[in-house]
């Protein structure tokens, strides 16, 4: 497995405060798993809590089966920027910021740690607002899978 | 191989007016693909000329190779929509249209397509006002990798 940039090397970058920069400022991921040989790409909704990225889903679905088996993901968070015009119409470009996080997604069953990622993603969707929601109680909470991600191996690309 | 929606399966749509329309009206998608059982997901441009979804790049680079190698390709476009305030904060959503194209990229050679190719996009990135861009020479065409994959194996899930 090779998660390096390996061309605009310097616009690649590997820490974690651009990490979450990039995550936070975005509601949505692209997770890519394969099956069978078979490449997908699936948007979720997710939350960054400390250094893990965390999603939810039934138990029954398709992704959530598959990531909580211990199979390998790949985690695609991209924000686009203004476009670049060129006089050159083969030197268009496109401002961004992107980061793929690679590794696998763990399922956990703790209560507590289930309602800071709901209260994580709320305010993240909802800044500042959360305060008056109806909280996830403890059957909410045990009956949806809720699986992480450390935030260990992963690579950005930067285009600004 | 199963490309069908299903979770939420009133969302999905298999329509290519559905697709096109999405397609329309991003500036990139994310490309996914398996290498030595690892999945990847990589952001790149690209347009859309009747029946095909075309991308670009150095022959040099890793995704060019490996998808003109005729490997699987999944490639998702995303636009998301408001976000959806809940009673209960477990219940939060956000609007969007998805799609995944499923299939095999091709390279092609052909110097008129893949102009064509550049004013898709160059129209797209900066709509009716291409007229005056100097165009690619021939070498421009030669020294750049296009590929194409035939939208003809694809699901849309839209929460609007």
């Amino acid at each position: 497995m090779e998660n390096k940039v390996q061309r605009f090397i310097e616009r690649a970058r590997y820490d974690s405060e651009s990490l979450f920069e990039i995550l936070d400022s975005s509601p949505y991921c692209i997770i890519s798993f394969c099956e069978k040989g078979f490449p997908y790409a699936i948007p979720m909704n997710f939350a960054r809590l400390g250094d893990h990225l965390y999603i939810h889903g039934h138990r029954d679905s398709r992704i959530i089966k598959h990531l909580a088996s211990g199979n390998n993901a790949a985690v695609n968070i991209t924000i686009v920027g203004n476009v670049v015009i060129s006089e050159k119409l083969c030197n268009y470009s496109i401002k961004y910021r992107s980061a793929v996080i690679f590794g696998k997604f763990e399922e956990f069953v703790d209560r507590p740690e289930k309602l800071a990622f709901f209260k994580a993603m709320g305010e993240k969707l909802n800044p500042g607002k959360i305060a008056n929601s109806i909280l996830p109680d403890e059957k909410d909470l045990d009956n949806v899978t809720v699986l992480k991600i450390k935030l260990e191996n992963f690579s950005i690309k930067i285009n600004d």
